[in-house]
């Protein structure tokens, strides 16, 4: 395929994603397919010969779509939601055009100085403390990772090597495995300092952690991978009080600031902390400009060597929505949890089993936890909604996400009138069974 | 923005990428700018009111492409490969749409079990052997990482969490830190066992190591990064021979098979290797299937939790291509590093450092490191090509790497009549102060 044929292609292909898009809610959220369902609809290996774009095209409704979970429908209230607006789908397209691998500054200079210019546009959104920010001459600043589980790894890894120097510099007849094997990391069972938990969206008391964290020189990172975002908003800024005593802080724009995946952005105060445990320098990577101070090289950053250019995305959503078009679709989707929060608050067979803060609502029929699992399995094998449950403590817990930017007050009820009936149909069947 | 302007403002930017890509040639390969360009041309913080697509989409070419660095030029002759190819874009468009986060099967069963069989193919393309294959109940089965690091520290991670645990089932008093303090992984300077290293595309003689490895425990993972892609052509085949003793092996079609980075290909022998290493069980992302061996959760596979739909690339790819349309790019660029090599051999003030195997010539002016230095900064500073230099053991030395999906015989005769005229005037001058 040439670009000739690409304008065509690529046209239709914008059309059946908008299709696509618009139209989600007319598709069954989850779907029925059974384990393994894919491997027979298509061949044992790949043609020999080129086949044409349209039988490619045409497997994508007879072969894809029956096993797609979808994500971005409006009765999607599984998991935390997964980011996605136009700008960012444009964004995208741009980035794989331009397909550069930006591991160093020379390797594509607008790739890692645009990342860096919109990781202080981000961190300044969400009033970070201006040690975080790289600016002209700053000795932190931010980066893009893939999630938020290499954010952790990373201020792991470097909080490890950081300590063991430290250490080594105090007792220098220690050697790094004498070090290492009496290293502690300090974690609760969400791990590491955490702003929205997933199970039910908690946050940890940072301005209680903190002062310990810098008393023992402990290194603090901070992963507010869901909430992160609704920290743009000022009336949730306070939740994000303490950050000052972080070494280095985490959020998922890719979760809930409508920047699809991936984009996990961390910032670190001091960015020769990462730079000291990863630094990598064969021949064929340097340049030079490297030993200037302004330059970047974002490999020393992170796990992989390779990275795309994505803050492409964040420039075009930030710019395309601004700040309030931003924070508008966080308060609706607050406002809509707070919603769901009210109609089951109304009826007494249920229960709200932790404080709803952002958007998500944990909730429960007053009763046993095999009771509240019967109720999930009806509602996920109705396919009407979706949901995943947690635990609490003992408790098993339903979980009511606000997920889609589609989302509206309409599909909020619907969902309740849904669950509220499949509990009426659930509990009368459980009474008998309990009768017998 | 919604659907309908995404229609209009999408088929806009798949006109900019195919005019981009159609164009290349006509930009300066390496940009002008300096470090710190960009930060003065954009706003200090994001806008608070929406922009409209026409101003941030005239900032693309007035702040971005002054700063990148073509990747996919014709003229780009540096590091390795960055594959691109028309229908990855496309499929990369769908995936962005689709928007699913797959971390487990239920997550979205397409986007899991496309991965699983489109790893099938490419594992049969290159003739692994079965037993990295998943069919429909094997053992092992592949994977997509990011990068190639990422699988050589899963690789790292999972074997270190086997030998322990086999070092602890035969001296049930040993600790796990006890064990750890002592392990050892063994690497050359490239790291663990590589087909095809980044400075001179040199091969590890697996069929030494293997048996070594086998006999003594070892875990043995390979990484053919770049080369890999190469092993679909009968010819070069032999290269991987040795791979059936290995545990796991990676290479990276987001190089040199067409695939739109981030694509790295992962294959191991035994899958419960993995999971067993990084296994996570929330209850917030069980699902009624996990049980039933059918299903993989390709979470315990990786170091993140989410993942994109990833395998569309290699799917449209491996179609639109088949296998001899990918053979043909293969052949194609190994052709023209030969083309090369012969030009280089019949000018006698240059030599070949390295058999040219694959894509790769590496090269050099008899004479000087230094003499060597300034001809690399004259040719990079012309900015009609770029390269980068690599060390082959005391030498520095430059590398040519057949890059370009669009790069043809014509291109790499003018890079050569550049750099031998480039050499002829820089030994003029620096004889004359030799002479000095």
């Amino acid at each position: 395929m040439e670009a000739a044929e690409f304008r065509k292609r690529g046209k239709e292909m914008v059309d059946y994603v908008a299709d696509y898009l618009e139209q989600i809610d007319k598709r069954q959220v989850f779907p029925d397919v059974e384990p393994g369902y894919l491997r027979p609809l298509i061949p044992d290996c790949a043609p020999q010969d080129p086949e044409s774009f349209e039988d490619v095209f045409k497997d994508i409704e007879k072969i894809i779509m029956p096993g797609v979970t979808h994500w971005h429908s409006p009765y999607f209230f599984a998991y935390f939601p997964a980011a996605s607006s136009f700008p960012a789908l444009l964004a995208d397209m741009l980035c794989g055009g331009i397909g550069c691998v930006g591991f160093s500054w020379a390797a594509s200079p607008a790739c890692t100085e645009l990342e860096t210019v919109m990781l202080d546009w981000l961190g300044k959104m969400i009033n970070l403390p201006g040690e975080f920010l790289a600016g002209k001459d700053g000795q932190g600043g931010g980066v893009i990772q893939g999630s938020a589980s290499e954010a952790t790894l990373i201020s792991l890894l470097a909080a490890r090597t950081k300590t063991i120097r430290r250490v080594q510099s105090e007792k220098p007849e220690l050697t790094e495995a004498d070090v290492m094997g009496r290293l502690v990391a300090y974690a609760s069972d969400q791990f590491c300092a955490t702003l929205g938990t997933t199970p039910c969206c908690s946050f940890d008391k940072l301005l209680e952690l903190g002062p310990v964290c810098n008393k023992e020189n402990i290194w603090m990172h901070i992963d507010a991978a869901y909430a992160g975002s609704a920290f743009i908003c000022p009336e949730f800024r306070h939740l994000l009080n303490g950050v000052e005593f972080a070494d280095s802080f985490n959020f998922n724009p890719h979760k809930w600031l409508l920047v699809n995946f991936d984009c996990s952005a961390m910032w670190v105060k001091k960015r020769s902390d990462l730079t000291g445990a990863f630094k990598l320098e064969p021949l064929y990577l340097q340049h030079h400009h490297q030993e200037s101070g302004l330059v970047t090289d974002y490999r020393h950053w992170q796990i992989p060597l390779g990275r795309r250019f994505r803050s492409l995305k964040l420039w075009f959503v930030l710019r395309m929505y601004g700040v309030r078009g931003l924070q508008e679709h966080i308060r609706k989707h607050i406002r809509l949890s707070h919603q769901f929060e009210h109609l089951v608050l109304q009826d007494e067979r249920f229960e709200i089993c932790a404080e709803v803060v952002l958007g998500l609502v944990c909730f429960r029929l007053k009763g046993s936890n095999e009771l509240n699992k019967a109720l999930l399995k009806s509602i996920n094998e109705a396919k009407k909604i979706h949901l995943v449950p947690c635990h609490l403590r003992e408790k098993f817990v339903l979980r009511f996400a606000i997920c889609s930017r589609a989302v509206e007050s309409t599909h909020i009820k619907f969902a309740w009138q849904h669950i509220s009936q499949l509990a009426t149909d659930l509990l009368k069947t459980w009474e008998q069974n309990h009768h017998q």
